[in-house]
């Protein structure tokens, strides 16, 4: 790398709501890293809120824009602007891309410039960047998921407390997983902005807002939640994309899933998106579905790629020390002798060691008596050398077997 | 688009295995969708198989190379050849990777092309990808996950039917989910392979194969898992790697996860893993970790990304109608007068509108009779009608409520 400065990377930004302060926060961090992996810093070189900044201004002193302000009006207009003006641009505005899409695309082929959207799905689950990407080519058949925070976190509650929707709606307000006007999520409305997102990039194919059919969470009743819990179904609010008869449909509605359907375990504010395909089988990614920071995570993904442009071949930056002794929660299992005074005898053993154990159970007796314990976290030098310390003691029956375990962290 | 054709991008193909005879096929299947994407179309050059071509011949009519011979030699050599003459490289070879990503990723800077292999971990899960563009300047503190399918398999059967190792290594061969010789993936040492790469791309820092501390599953008893059984935990071959005390620890051993666990639910054949870091909290993701196709389709994505260089705007390349009537599944709960007859009924106006009922249970009595059933899938069209049908039933204390079920597909 050229020991002189290049030229930094100057980044305006429109908005600064909790994505947008959110961002500027990450720039200034991440900045060292940007430049690592770029070879360019970024700098923020202007932010335009309601009240202040002057869009032309920034757009003039910008070599890209990043549009956080949400809505449609103005940010159609700044970010037509940016792209006619030559600016990439990186937005997380699900609305503007949902019923703008097509103008915004055009404009951007025309200009010769990106735009880059991540955010607007999901939040930091690369979903659009994997179907562009990674799938640009593949035959999707099918797009479906969980694409909202607030009504998963919903519509856990209620199946985890049986309470009902307007008790879980204003828990979820208080815990700012619900806004204060919650209709935009909980009618499905947000879902459907993403899934027509989805849908056109996966499909290649124009979908429109208006074209998607939705229905949301208000009417959902306690009772349908425990008749899902008795038959262990999960109940899911979901965006589905799929080829249907020759064409498409693309929908929101509530659904029970099945035990052991790759989104039936997705919890709480999460979100989670299929992608299925001949090619593929299908791929599932999980992960927070919002949160400010993430959200910026995804934006500064977008803006990184901007910079990159071709993909960088990986180079190490740093020397890292590889630690051999880490810490661990270990199973144990020890075939013992039949006698009294054998788990002491053990269990000393461990003490000696420092090592605490969790839980113990006897089993068995005479030729097959054995004792099952669960340690807590330990270094795992300290644990093998229990260990080896175990095998030596007459008291057990053959060599000890111990299985790494993670225990439950919440 | 001009309408003049363009030149085609001519691709070497290294090895003509279970991957590359379906990456041959996949190229011409889907070579209308990359021109359609990128502007050229694919071809294949020439194919170099042990006993027949000519690597020095196939590299200069080659735009691009795709290595997938495995092993590393003579890939080591062929992929430095090919990057020396400024050809960008795809391979799938998580050997070379491991052992002699250094030299690789050195040689391809100082030449200035591309050298991708997503499909070296986790085939068509894109994991590479996602750390390496979309989380490229995050601070990522833990990369770990399930990244040997063979394993997972494994340990999946003896959990489910209480079988030895023994018994359920040889069915998972003669499915085809193990080879003849294992020993690569039970040792864990194709894990290791894997998580090298991964550590490597997550960390910024040289990581070598011989770093990488790995246990396998052959020591795994059935007694083993009937105790996880019991405390309803799983057992899974993880892969770890993760920033520990300003360092790094990258391993790989079984380990129980506690109920709940985002990998707990991964079953089969299946890979996943999970990014963990403070900006993005957690994003796990999972598919299919084998397989020709699955794999010939991530190292098409990555074929793709290097035509297309700049990540392409969305385009809109076909019309697809809208379907509005589709088929599903049906959840019906319906407030009935608790008298004779009721059922028959609701099942008659069910029967006359050709909807066919999977199971109904009667609840309550009197003031609170229910019935709650679920019906086969059905045209939507076609259940709105008899929902509207039963609306207005005397029999109904209130309007039926329904909602969308996905029932158990196998």
């Amino acid at each position: 790398m050229s020991s002189e400065p290049s030229k930094p990377v100057r980044i305006g930004l429109l908005g600064r709501g909790t994505v947008g302060t959110a961002f500027a926060e990450l720039v200034a961090e991440r900045a060292d890293a940007v430049e690592a992996a770029t070879g360019r810093r970024p700098e923020l070189s202007g932010v335009l809120t309601r009240s202040e900044g002057d869009a032309g201004e920034i757009l003039e002193r910008s070599d890209l824009i990043v549009e956080l302000m949400g809505g449609t009006d103005p940010a159609r207009e700044l970010v037509i602007d940016a792209l006619r003006a030559g600016r990439p641009v990186v937005t997380a505005n699900k609305q503007l891309l949902a019923q703008h899409g097509d103008e915004l695309f055009a404009v951007a082929r025309e200009a010769g410039v990106q735009l880059r959207f991540e955010a607007a799905v999901a939040a930091v689950i690369p979903i659009v960047r994997t179907i562009q990407e990674s799938f640009g080519v593949t035959e999707i058949s099918k797009v479906f998921g969980i694409v909202n925070g607030t009504t998963n976190f919903i519509l856990s509650e209620m199946a985890a407390t049986g309470a009902g929707y307007g008790e879980v709606l204003a828990r979820a307000q208080e815990l700012g997983y619900a806004e204060a006007d919650p209709s935009d999520d909980v009618s499905g409305a947000d879902a459907a902005a993403k899934m027509a997102i989805l849908a056109r990039l996966a499909f290649h194919t124009q979908v429109t807002l208006a074209e998607v059919s939705y229905q949301g969470i208000e009417e959902i009743q306690p009772d349908d939640l425990a008749y899902a819990k008795e038959l262990n179904l999960s109940l899911k609010l979901l965006g589905v994309a799929e080829r249907r008869d020759g064409g498409i449909s693309v929908r929101v509605f509530p659904c029970f899933l099945y035990p052991g359907h790759p989104l039936a375990p997705i919890e709480g504010p999460f979100n989670a998106v299929m992608v299925e395909a001949p090619a593929i089988t299908e791929v599932t990614m999980s992960g927070p579905g919002a949160g400010g920071l993430q959200t910026a995570s995804a934006v500064l993904g977008d803006v990184v790629s901007i910079i990159a442009g071709d993909a960088p071949v990986h180079e190490t930056r740093v020397e890292l020390p590889l630690v051999a002794d880490v810490t661990s929660s270990f199973y144990l299992y020890l075939e013992v002798a039949d006698r009294p005074g054998v788990l002491a005898t053990v269990a000393t053993v461990l003490g000696d060691h420092e090592i605490s154990v969790k839980s113990v159970v006897q089993r068995g007796a005479g030729e097959d008596a054995r004792l099952v314990m669960v340690v807590h976290e330990c270094l795992e030098s300290r644990f093998a050398a229990a260990v080896e310390a175990l095998g030596e003691l007459d008291d057990l029956r053959s060599a000890p077997r111990s299985i790494r375990v993670i225990e439950k962290e919440f």
